[in-house]
């Protein structure tokens, strides 16, 4: 079969069984990889309620067709469980070359069930899979554990995911690293790996993945190689990453501060990727086959001494980090960063949980009884570096942090939960909802709450426009505050496409058009697919997730953003801007009844899964 | 504006004004052509419960994008309006010269408003159009009537659409002809030309279609010539036209015989292209741009004394004029097909009306007294030719039958109602529906009733495998008598297709696969189209004309198929073989929740209409 080695690696550790599935070629065809394995076999597999950190839970790696081919994009993999963080359907992607490494080793995904009675780690090698022992690795940095099993193994080329401390003592934001510097950061997947016991997974493989059109896919990457400077994007994000976009995020008074009372950061020129590139960037590095290389290398010294080995800071880190918790030290940051891959945190989650805290503390609802003598203002940079090594190690206040801002929040009690930025219980990332409001809607509606990877940037829809939704039948571009029945359309189409995208498991920066991905899966595939197919199995994989979400107990009630969101910014370009309560409720619900969610239960209807030929999932 | 003139022609003929609409690009992008236009101007300017034989109705010559341009498949066009047969949504296509002509004068549509006083026709050349008197016209066959136009305007390549005496009388199934051979002939559009009292259209136009990508469309042009021959279906359609499968229908056991009572006719080989071949045939002829030429062009002499002019009988005619009327005599069903053509009739509608008729007489409902003193038993070819003059001329009990087959037997009583074989007054082509089950429910739920044009024939299965539908994601075959949710699923995405090619006004027969449907769109329009996007303008006609259907009063009781085909075969290899009511009924559910019909009123969800950004259609 084109495209895939035909294998899923099943792993239990409870009773260190391996063994291998081998799906017929209409599985591969109907869920693709990335999200539509993962939420395929967690409807299938995990019973209703199971708590996300027992041995009930199942952790699952997944690869798509594309990953492994030499062409843009292709390095990542997804990493999915029930989340210890919003008790639903959670997922993430990662870049970098763990899952080419992965796919080459002769698998396209991995099953991990039950628990180890001890820490251990995975050896995946050329079709052979091997639990060892990883008591000597528990406790260690990333760095270290690393540096461990590269030499226990005798490889220097092996690549290796794996989570940290954070992971080990199950921090409901733990995330997992793959290579140290690629985080697959949100839902708490860290937790889950922790909770298992399972340290780190470790693949060397020499498989090519077969491919039906060999030569089109060379003349592809060439062609990517050739044009991608062409593109405004792709060259800003090759010459200063995503962190590019700080500065005029700011301009726009719309980078998300102070824990999203503000849209501007007095700080933002001194915590940009222009003030990385004046010192402490070294290089920048990317992923298996992709020509752009948008990840910064940092490295700085005294006092807080960043090693380079972590990688550095995206947009996403320097802001909730700096910005959202008010701090404007850009050293500082590199090293909260660093200690965030050192030790297995999502980035997002911590800044934005150290915030809520921070808001907290300055309203009086947290005094320095709470906070083992902390002072948690805003722009406390020293406070924010203890912070995220108390909550990896679950230290004192760090305990509460660790469970994420909403447990958090009702721990504190005193009306702390309404300065919790979270939907679903995932924490808010930084792209502003009374700016962006399509992707604040899509916040509200998305399977893993708070999430951006799969939903749709109000900002970009003029690239859209050009390279996606024009293609998809959407000609009018819209304000990024309108709520009408069209933009919830584009949102719909967006969302459904970038599902897809979660599926093929491809980078979604590099701005392949529509064409070219059905082109890219015909010639990795041989199968003569179409855009419509396509669209077909991301919508597939929007219905599985939120069926997953209903099946365990969610109610629709939980649609919905904090309140500071439909109150005015205070300052800066978008000062009084907020968005317009019924508007997004009725954009909310349109939605409901264009995707045909039940209005009352807000489950997909029979007819939605019958038609995508999934009538399996009602009676899961 | 590649691919369009960008101008639809206005003429009303109450007051003989012609204008010109000047729609922007949006408009042509979200609807295409052929029904999308039809269907999106019936619902715009009609008024609800207007008459169809009225001057409120509307009638609608349309074109598509491809229309026109040097490709096989183009020379089509639709002519649409509220019919007066089913008193719902009416269309249909044409194939031949006509539309290419039309569109190469200038034009993307027309739009018949009103009424004559005095019979006329319209003359369009390189953008004027011009309202002339056809009282020497009137009355005329459709060979005289060409004939006089072609002197008067002296131009022998002028092309014809035009209505004949059918049309003049308001036989409720007369047909509108281009060139005399090709009918646009189901839901009785040539009685609404006869009730504007319009008979012929004549166009010459000079204008080439502006391309894209001009040089893209010459190779595919050159592909499809070289090519068609290696595709067993399309060189059969070559050797035998359609009728070619005549034959192997009746092996099957579902060639539909004396009034679908049975599906083996003894008397099959004498009514096949074969035997045709084997003396009538004299050419084979074609369309504009089609190396195919799969028409056929039949002449004989006494007693019948057949013209050429008039081409030559389809699978549909030869069945219904033929088996279905228990008629084994080729040269009067040769001559039933010119009488057919020569006054404007639909020939499918013409003999199950009669084949209707002649059930009755059998079981004694009705008797000579009723029908002229005609002895009208399965079989006599005689009275079926009478029938015919008959029935153009409404003359005795040919009024009665140029009702259809649903109002004669209401007008017959004494229980004919069972024998009148149609869904939604529209009388059922010759697929039979206990054998392509698909088929029968794609009857029920179809906007214009019993018609097979834009419906999916499961016989085909695995051609559409490999064609279109494994490239929409349906990629396991079915068998013909399945009813399951897959079926259903299979049905939707088959018929929204077709539904997109209606608006294409494309030719099904021709085996383009999908994404070449999308690439000659691209190069026509110039737009980055997908596979999706085309699939959502399908969608959007078949709910449009839904809508459309619902506004004008019909309820969902009216979506149902004849008692006939839930009772057994009698005989043949399918002996015994019906429709399963109750998986019917619950497939034909399954269909509504797919395609987000209400369940009780049948209409299509405001969350539809939105998804499709055509909200206004609530509102209408």
């Amino acid at each position: 079969m084109n495209g895939y080695n035909g294998k899923i690696l099943r792993v239990n550790l409870s009773d260190d069984t391996i063994s291998v599935d081998e799906p017929d070629e209409s599985f591969y065809r109907r869920y693709l990889g990335g999200r539509g394995f993962i939420s395929y076999f967690l409807l299938k597999e995990l019973p209703r309620g199971a708590d996300a950190l027992s041995p009930e839970n199942k952790l699952i790696f997944a690869t798509g067709p594309i990953t492994g081919v030499p062409v843009a994009g292709s390095g990542r993999n997804s990493i999915g469980a029930k989340s210890p963080l919003t008790n639903l359907y959670g997922d993430g992607e990662v870049g970098g070359y763990w899952g080419a490494e992965f796919k080459h080793a002769g698998y396209d995904a991995l099953i991990i069930e039950g628990r180890s009675k001890n820490p251990v780690y995975l050896w995946i090698q050329d079709g052979k899979a091997e639990i060892r022992d990883a008591r000597h690795l528990w406790g260690k940095t990333t760095g270290e554990c690393e540096k461990f099993i590269k030499e226990e193994l005798g490889d220097r080329s092996i690549r290796v995911a794996q989570i940290g401390v954070a992971g080990e003592n199950l921090v409901r934001y733990a995330c997992v690293v793959n290579d140290l510097r690629h985080a697959c950061g949100r839902c708490g997947i860290g937790a889950v790996m922790g909770s298992k016991r399972l340290r780190a997974i470790a693949v060397r493989g020499h498989q090519r993945v077969e491919l039906a059109d060999a030569e089109a896919i060379s003349s592809m990457a060439r062609w990517h190689r050739t044009n991608f400077k062409k593109s405004k994007w792709l060259s800003n994000l090759s010459a200063h990453g995503t962190a590019g976009g700080l500065v005029a995020f700011n301009k726009r008074g719309a980078l998300p501060t102070r824990n999203f009372r503000e849209g501007v950061f007095e700080g933002a020129s001194q915590i940009s990727a222009e003030a990385m590139e004046a010192g402490a960037l070294k290089e920048r590095r990317g992923c298996y086959s992709c020509p752009v290389r948008c990840k910064p290398v940092v490295s700085i010294g005294e006092p807080y001494n960043v090693d380079p080995i972590y990688g550095g800071p995206e947009y996403e880190t320097l802001a909730s980090l700096g910005s959202l918790c008010g701090v404007d030290n850009l050293e500082a940051i590199l090293k909260a960063n660093e200690l965030c891959n050192a030790n297995g945190l999502d980035t997002i989650s911590t800044g934005v949980t150290i915030a809520f805290a921070m808001e907290c503390f300055e309203r009086g609802i947290l005094t320095k009884k709470d906070t083992n003598g902390l002072a948690l203002k805003f722009g406390n940079a020293e406070a924010v570096l203890q912070l995220i090594e108390m909550i990896v190690r679950k230290d004192g206040f760090g305990k509460v942090l660790a469970e994420g801002s909403t447990r958090a929040a009702q721990a504190i009690g005193n009306g702390a939960e309404e300065f919790a930025m979270h939907v679903k219980r995932q924490e808010i990332p930084m792209h502003e909802p009374r700016w962006k409001q399509g992707m604040g809607l899509g916040y509200t509606l998305s399977p893993t709450g708070a999430d951006h990877n799969h939903n749709i940037h109000d900002s970009q829809f003029e690239r859209f426009l050009v390279n996606e939704l024009n293609s998809l039948g959407v000609i009018e571009p819209l304000p990024l505050n309108d709520l009408s029945a069209a933009k919830v359309r584009l949102l719909y189409y967006g969302t459904t496409w970038r599902h897809m995208l979660n599926c093929l498991v491809i980078c979604s920066f590099f701005e392949f058009a529509l064409q070219q991905v059905v082109d890219l899966v015909r010639a990795t595939t041989g199968w003569p697919t179409t855009t419509f197919e396509l669209m077909k199995i991301g919508e597939r994989c929007l219905q599985m997730t939120r069926a997953f979400n209903i099946g365990q107990g969610m109610s629709k009630e939980e649609d919905k953003l904090p309140e500071r969101f439909f109150t005015p910014f205070p300052s800066g370009p978008l000062k009084g801007g907020k968005i317009e309560k019924e508007a997004f409720e009725k954009a909310r619900d349109i939605y409901y009844a264009m995707v045909d969610w039940d209005k009352e239960s807000g489950a997909p209807t029979l007819g939605k899964l019958q038609e995508l030929d999934i009538e399996w999932v009602a009676r899961v």
